[in-house]
């Protein structure tokens, strides 16, 4: 996967036309479209960090209005191409990618060399709610630690995610745990409950407000959400995580084989 | 998976208040968003197909104007809670849940008892193009077959699949296969080249123009994108395939246990 190609247009139209891709056989390519072209080829040519030049600037070179090119960077910037820094614009770099597999947030950053880092926004324990019975195998009240933490990479935001884990099940993770530290570590080396098998759902979602105002993120900005549902290596449920990741950062990756097949979901 | 739950704030500030997942601690909840909280708890009580009340209807009920409603709409739009029907809005079914394996999206569709469909908008024979070499295990040039098709359920369009194939692999993809049925059935069953295994990305990006004309999406919709690398069952490279599904109608599911580790990329 180290090859990615951005556009599924067969580059034998006319190879010096990347705005093809904007272009159904019969239309017209938007205006804001060609000029993302632009950018994204002046991208290609630049490295991680380099400074865009200022959007006055592209609107003079490409001789369109400001509110063209503004439109042009705001989808690069969506889609992680481009990011603020400061009063300025630069090149991202590569989106992470984490593997959808039994490691924690912790192993999966450090796989890319990058620092991870987490900071505790709560920790509550709390009744467990009706919705939540069935997945933690727990019944309506029933005391539930609900642990919301930041996730950051190079004390980068990038994702927000809300544990909920039977109080029976770590009685003392508020006096034990450190809330900077990966809390699969925690479960297995000190409470002696490695994972067993997890099932997990992904979609793209937009960040409420709430959730944008802690990440750090515009609130239109597409996240990516993954719920998560794990249990012990007896079978018996262990956590429901809900992991929302900035949809411009990251990027998930999965090796599929015959063996890797879905499992029925078990009864409620 | 059967209880996603939506919200990460534990519900024991006030069980009335669903708008609190709009609020930072300190902070204020947008006018729209109490709206869409509002509009929301509306929708569940209504049933799959059912019609919204207008926007105008909406905006009297409320006291907001109607910016302020629309403005709630379009984010439960995107997010899949409701979609449009003519000139109404109406209550939208749950996302489809698609399988990350090495099963076809037919299979994975008809496992939803939705019937799976697929129309084919370009079959085309070219020289491989110099990105895709490395991961198609051939030299630049070699003829290779794109086919580009949209993907249906239930007759709406949902996806668009971009598949990359040598020719050397499938020489009578052309005159023998059907372009609405599973390639995977095609390649296992008359060809004779069952799938081995397969490395996927998945991705949160906005569709090009051109994309969302074929799909029939709004231009900002966040799409879902796999890109799919598959090899035989000797290890050999099949097939590069970058498949597009709508952000609103998609989510993806995956059973992980500790055997589902990621494997290395095999060298470009």
């Amino acid at each position: 996967m180290d090859h990615p190609f951005k556009d599924p247009t067969p580059p034998d139209f006319d190879p010096g036309a990347p705005v093809r891709s904007g272009v159904p056989e019969h239309g017209r390519v938007p205006k804001y479209y060609a000029v993302k072209a632009r950018v994204e080829a002046l991208v290609d040519d630049l490295a991680e960090g380099d400074l865009l030049p200022t959007e006055r600037d592209l609107a003079l070179r490409y001789a369109v209005s400001r509110e063209t090119v503004r439109q042009a960077l705001r989808e690069l910037l969506l889609e992680g191409r481009l990011r603020r820094k400061g009063r300025g614009t630069v090149v991202s770099g590569p989106k992470l990618e984490q593997p959808l597999a039994l490691v924690s947030y912790t192993e999966g950053v450090r796989r890319q060399d990058r620092r991870p880092g987490r900071s505790l926004i709560g920790l509550d324990r709390l009744p467990c709610p009706a919705a939540l019975t069935a997945d933690l195998g727990l019944r309506a009240g029933e005391p539930v630690w609900h642990m919301e933490r930041v996730l950051l990479a190079d004390d980068e935001r990038v994702g927000l995610e809300s544990t909920y884990v039977a109080v029976s099940r770590v009685p003392r993770l508020a006096a034990d745990f450190e809330p900077d530290s990966s809390f699969y570590t925690y479960l297995g080396e000190v409470v002696g409950l490695p994972l067993g098998d997890a099932d997990e759902r992904i979609e793209t979602v937009l960040a409420t407000p709430r959730e944008a105002l802690l990440i750090g993120t515009p609130p239109a900005l597409p996240m990516l959400l993954i719920h998560r549902l794990s249990r012990d290596t007896g079978g018996r449920p262990l956590e429901r995580v809900r992991t929302l990741y900035r949809g411009d950062r990251f990027s998930f990756t999965a090796h599929l084989t015959p063996a890797t097949h879905p499992r029925p979901t078990p009864g409620a």
